[in-house]
């Protein structure tokens, strides 16, 4: 895989001095127009120590505007970091539409010193890199461009560059005696690092070996990598990017999962009084044990309008203490969230580890309201599916107990609630027009949510449907789940 | 000035249940009206141990409605923030406009416990209170809304409080041993306490004691005061806000700063190339020195359109590591930052210890562009001095290096270099109309520039003029600077 890339290709300097003077306009230029694009520019510099990745990134710096460059070094996680899943570091990394996010030493570096080191199986590998995979695939679906350029020496160069570095003064202060050591080790790295290459070179994000022992060879052919894809992906009609539409429409079934939800179950207000204090009871006990652990929840609520999701709630925080939860309320995004994936604002409201994160509302806004208004498009909910299923995969793996509730009430119970809130002074705002309007696709929606729990329960992430009609059984019942998730968990 | 508090006031079951159900609807509606106001509500809660502090927030979750407030809890900090200037934590937990962000263990906290242990002098206290004092200013000036409510409870009252709380299984876990030992010291942690008190109850931000030790008479009276503050609040009309209008145009200079600068200074090419090249080597040194060492530098870059600031940094890069710098482009506030201080937006970008934040324009836009445009009204900006100084000073007492350039050019440079700039394709969208409007305020703006020049021209951060009519000048110049900075301070 590296041969190619051990030829060691010279170019004299005038030639190069040359072709970069035209080179830095045509990157100004092409930055420039980025700035209004609709997607960023992920970019990744991995490789061989000494290859001069360091250098490379400067110089780019140096050539396009920095202003409109985010790089970003990743060293060992800091301790806000590592209380969230693995990937939250990158998450929050992530440029926003228009910039060139520069990421020096990425989801690549970790998996390739830790199998070097033995310290990952080739299994663990396995399933990482289906992880980068999948991240990648997910960010070039909703637009992203990455480039990701391996900067290559082959042996010989690699032990020259080093010792040529280690014996220079002004140099020197650069080799480490890793560097030294993995003179020894290099025949092992290079095959780590071609299984690595080879399970990630995808389609969507393929991998660009350059040799990296000639300095100006490698500048200018970064560069020229650079502009070209940059370049071609600027003249893409973003309507093609849309997968070829599926006939989604075909699949309708008469019944659905909410038609067999008993609806009728409810709880006498005595029984409710006492249960409900004997769950609070135990939970306020599970949440201070969890905290203690530092073993995080994140609760994604979701159900009908009116469904009683803020009673629930107010139920569940009155065992809990204020200081360890949060609840998300989650309305249109942020200019700062739109210029993102999907799936950002949500990464970004995780809270340190032991504590809880109520949604109320969550990432299934995809899938539903986006679904059925047509703010999505079908490529982009039906690829929300699996995209979804991979984020909740990262929360359970972390070890965040993740609960799922869709609460749910009839057609007839909601009209009588929404009735019932215009009479309540600090509650008529809850009932507007656009509550009438999504009342008449009621069908359409309960076809949504079937479909969403057919395709997003997991073994680690079921979805819970609370019957809801009786709200004190709702209540009582979702406080039992939580209570009996948390035990399994701690 | 605790006395009254120790009046151990009571409340009968039914009273406060029949008057918690009418506040509840009244909170739940002003919260409502909140969501659309211009301000951010701040709630501090602070007192004694065991007065209730922790059930008095949760109850405030359980009363109004958790998804509009934002609980925030200061531990220890975190690695992210003891690498920033103390206050930064403070800054990234407060409320947007609309919302209601409550501070359960706040700015208050260290001082009171430094303090009593011994492990703060009484002049770093007054020091740091009189810090305290024109934070909340700076944030009631931009219209916050600060509650600072303290729980109080007498010596004997914490005594029997500690003491059953301890006796009783179901709370024996919330008593540490270090609450039984300030049962002994409790006459000094009063004292310290009333202080901290005393000093920092202001006008625009008072403190109001509340007795702690009935649950029902504390519950009901802070959320009658919290009630109560946020309608007056309401009420108020934005425009009395403005303090009275400042004559400042009375004051102008026929002849500013400005006009004593030397814009003759030039360098030869051959000199230039020389005196470029070792202070970048120097400054190649020192930068890596200061990131060894965890020394940051801030840098802001201020001048008249067209001055150089683009070519500056880049020679400036040119000598660092582009994993330890990050430039800043300050352009129009993205919708996050309009609902906050404008000084927010500044204080987020701070990078980690050991990292060069190099602004492209800066917060001294409040004087500049918002003072001559209108966008900022005259008290707003006439604030702002006292505010900048502020925040630099937290930034330098973090052992922050603070730079601070104004690139200088005249009238006629500025003209030839708009002429040039439109024949180079990559800059055409540098030149806009605006930038010939803004030409024809000249003197307005060499006055602001005078005035910010005079105003918050610190010893710790003093704003160097760059001399900038000769561009190989003005860059070795600013690089000298940086240099001369960061040997002083390594």
């Amino acid at each position: 895989m590296f041969e190619a890339a051990e030829l060691g290709r010279k170019l004299d300097k005038d030639t190069y001095k040359t072709e970069v003077e035209n080179l830095r306009v045509e990157l100004l230029e092409l930055q420039q127009e980025l700035l209004s694009a609709d997607f960023p520019v992920i970019l990744l510099i991995s490789g061989v120590d000494g290859a001069g990745k360091g250098e490379m990134v400067n110089l780019l710096h140096e050539w396009m505007d920095p202003r409109h460059l985010e790089t970003s070094a990743f060293d060992a996680p800091t301790d806000e970091e590592s209380e969230r899943p693995y990937f939250w570091r990158y998450w929050r990394a992530l440029p926003p539409k228009g910039k060139l996010g520069i990421h020096f030493s990425s989801w690549y570096s970790d998996p390739i010193a830790e199998r070097l080191a033995g310290e990952m199986s080739a299994n663990d590998q396995e399933a990482y890199l289906s992880r980068v995979n999948t991240l990648e695939k997910m960010l070039v679906d909703d637009g992203a461009l990455i480039i990701k350029i391996w900067l290559h020496l082959g042996k010989k160069q690699y032990r020259k560059r080093i010792k040529s570095l280690a014996g220079d003064p002004k140099t020197a202060w650069r080799v480490t005696q890793k560097n030294l050591d993995n003179i020894k080790v290099y025949d092992k790295f290079r095959k780590v690092a071609e299984e690595t290459l080879r399970e990630t070179s995808t389609g969507h994000a393929p991998w660009i070996i350059v040799e990296g022992y000639d300095h100006r060879y490698r500048s200018l052919t970064v560069g020229r990598l650079l502009r070209d894809m940059i370049r071609k992906r600027l003249e893409v009609d973003p309507k093609t990017l849309a997968s070829p539409a599926v006939d989604w429409s075909a699949k309708k079934d008469s019944t659905t999962l909410l038609d067999f939800v008993d609806l009728k179950k409810s709880l006498e207000k005595k029984e409710y009084k006492e249960q409900l204090a004997d769950y609070q009871a135990r939970l306020n006990e599970l949440a201070r044990k969890a905290h203690k652990k530092k073993v995080s929840t994140v609760m994604a609520l979701e159900g009908w309008d009116a469904a009683g999701k803020g009673g629930m709630i107010r139920r569940m925080i009155h065992a809990l203490d204020a200081r360890h939860y949060r609840v998300i309320p989650v309305a249109a995004p942020t200019d700062e969230e739109k210029a993102r994936h999907y799936l950002w604002r949500f990464w970004r409201h995780l809270q340190r580890a032991g504590h809880m994160t109520i949604f109320d509302r969550t990432w299934y806004g995809r899938v539903l309201v986006e679904r059925i208004e047509g703010f999505a498009r079908t490529d982009e909910w039906i690829r929300a599916y699996q995209e979804i299923n991979e984020f909740e995969e990262e929360l359970t793996e972390h070890g965040i107990v993740l609960l799922k509730y869709w609460l749910h009430i009839d057609k007839d119970e909601q009209l009588a609630r929404f009735k019932a809130r215009e009479q309540i002074s600090y509650k008529q705002h809850k009932i507007t027009d656009e509550d009438y309007r999504n009342r008449e696709k009621w069908d359409e929606y309960a076809q949504a949510v079937a479909d969403m729990v057919e395709r997003t329960s997991t073994p680690q992430a079921p979805w819970y449907i609370i019957e809801g009609n009786d709200k004190r059984y709702a209540r009582v019942r979702a406080l039992q789940i939580l209570c009996e998730r948390l035990e399994k968990a701690l």
